[in-house]
């Protein structure tokens, strides 16, 4: 029995008090309470795996920020990692494989990631649900297989990911049975996280905007509509970034609600995107602005997406110098609106 | 008198007999003639302001590759470095400030570039006309003001230039300052280089893709204008890299030409912008693919320019992983469609 489903019914188009609102990285981006929980253990990584301390840094945001969804504390990188492609994550630096995918030999090291793979990350929605006792909705969440699979042939971040668009030219053979098998450990575990009790779900496609939109279509898109359709329990976003030229495209996604980038046009998006929630849009720098620009960044936000179905964010994770206040700021500016 | 002046009229949008070609950083990023010549110096820089030195790398492409037109060897960092901010080439990673422009005390020791600043790149351009003899075209360039400001406020590259946009929402007013000084260094710098013997000149916006709409029209696409509308001697091409955006906007610049990524969508292009030379887009990874996938790639990304002005190249810089075997078979299988 959720007290505040505001997000929920806005997800699936229904008429909504006010907007929703909640931050990509919330969990753990910007808050001293998060650092403080972080600083005492090992790294980034022992935070992911540890229920009870993930569930943890889901709420602080609740509790702390105010917004209308916890998302579940966790990384994109597990799924490879439960496929047996173990990642490290730098300080500073970001992700790092020590090993990568560049041969069939390769691929047969791996193996489709069962949930109880990732039973770390289930148990922590379970424990946050239990905690949250009904106050917002969880949020779950996977990487969308394009961007998993880049990680895993790149071995990290990358400016171009040529390593990884390379491999589509090279051997698409490969490259399909990779995202296969990155699409079926996906599905899976998002049916546990749902069943664990998320309320929705969304795919993150972070590395979208560097593939050619045929690659797109037959590289990307094909296996989020895979993901998107198979999950039918909850509502699900898919926030593909840079894929601009993909937006027309999102419409015959079986997603409810698409997320938008800070550089998007919102005018063109709500004429594509007539039957989907819109999710986004601001710009993470306006979180930099005053209090007084803050909320009129805010105010401009909501009033381009007035009269349609709209799920308030960021155009992108927080970043992490944006002082707590401003996104306090932000929030309430949206709750009040 | 030139010989082959296909681009020059493939840019004013002219008949021609067959799409011209040049690829962007084919001066220097694949060819081991160049890496010979590089090897012998202290550096990239040292390439840049030797006249003589940067003239040779200039015309290799045109010797060795075959391609329409000579871009002159240069880099977009020449700029503030004429105005008083010294950059470094740090090998692997990319141009870095020592320092960068944080305050409006910090912007009181630059001054506005004069082309003399700039002699060697001038000289360059010299030096390249008289050896060239009219073989091909030489293009001149520089970075958009929005890029070189990034540049400069930010003190090197970035993922996401939070830096830089941050002081559009903190200090708009110290950041117009700074990009009308870039401006107008910018428009004598083009202009020498015409007078030199540029035959056409671009303008690169690397990092157009990181600003949201409004603030890419305030900060970016105002001064873009402002250089195009001035530079009325030779055609001009604006390149803004991840500004789908803005496709629209192009229309209303005062340029030739618009570069597309290779992430963008060619039909879309093409009714956006009737009256303008498209140049692009092929996906810099298809040149790693099988000389057969080369050309197909090319000829399909031909096709899809068919009956437009049109200018090939890639879509980005080419990859320096790149077989120059196999930018010499996208050339041929343009020169021969």
């Amino acid at each position: 029995m959720l007290k505040n489903d505001l997000i929920l019914r806005a997800a699936r188009g229904e008429e909504v008090e006010r907007t929703p609102v909640w931050l990509m990285r919330q969990a753990g981006r910007i808050l001293p309470e998060y650092r403080s929980v972080r600083a005492k253990l090992s790294g980034f990584k022992e935070l992911v795996e540890t229920p009870e301390l993930a569930a943890e840094v889901t709420i602080q945001p609740v509790d702390l920020l105010g917004v209308d969804a916890a998302i579940i504390f966790s990384d994109i990188l597990v799924i490879p990692e439960a496929m047996g492609l173990t990642y490290e994550m730098v300080e500073k630096k970001g992700p790092h494989f020590p090993k990568t995918i560049d041969s069939a030999k390769d691929l047969e090291q791996l193996k489709v990631a069962k949930p109880e793979d990732l039973q770390y990350t289930i148990d922590a929605i379970k424990i946050t649900k239990n905690e949250l006792n009904g106050r917002v909705p969880i949020i779950g969440f996977a990487g969308a297989p394009w961007t998993i699979f880049s990680y895993m042939i790149e071995g990290g971040g990358s400016k171009t990911f040529s390593k990884a668009r390379k491999m589509l030219y090279n051997d698409p053979v490969l490259s399909e049975e990779l995202l296969g098998m990155i699409t079926e450990s996906t599905i899976s575990y998002l049916k546990a996280q749902v069943a664990a009790g998320a309320n929705m779900v969304q795919i993150f496609d972070s590395w979208a905007g560097v593939l050619p939109p045929a690659h797109y279509t037959r590289f990307s898109l094909k296996y989020i509509e895979q993901i998107a359709a198979a999950i039918t329990e909850v509502p699900v976003t898919v926030f593909a970034k840079g894929a601009y030229f993909a937006l027309r495209d999102m419409a015959d996604v079986s997603c409810r609600t698409v997320g938008l980038d800070w550089n998007m046009n919102v005018e063109e998006a709500r004429i594509l995107l007539p039957n989907k929630t819109l999710q986004g849009n601001l710009d993470p720098c306006a979180l930099y602005g005053s209090f007084d620009q803050v909320k009129e960044e805010a105010k401009n936000m909501l009033d381009k997406f007035k009269g349609h179905s709209h799920i308030a964010n960021l155009g992108h994770g927080v970043y992490p110098d944006t002082d707590p206040e401003k996104v306090k700021c932000f929030i309430e500016t949206v709750k009040s609106y």
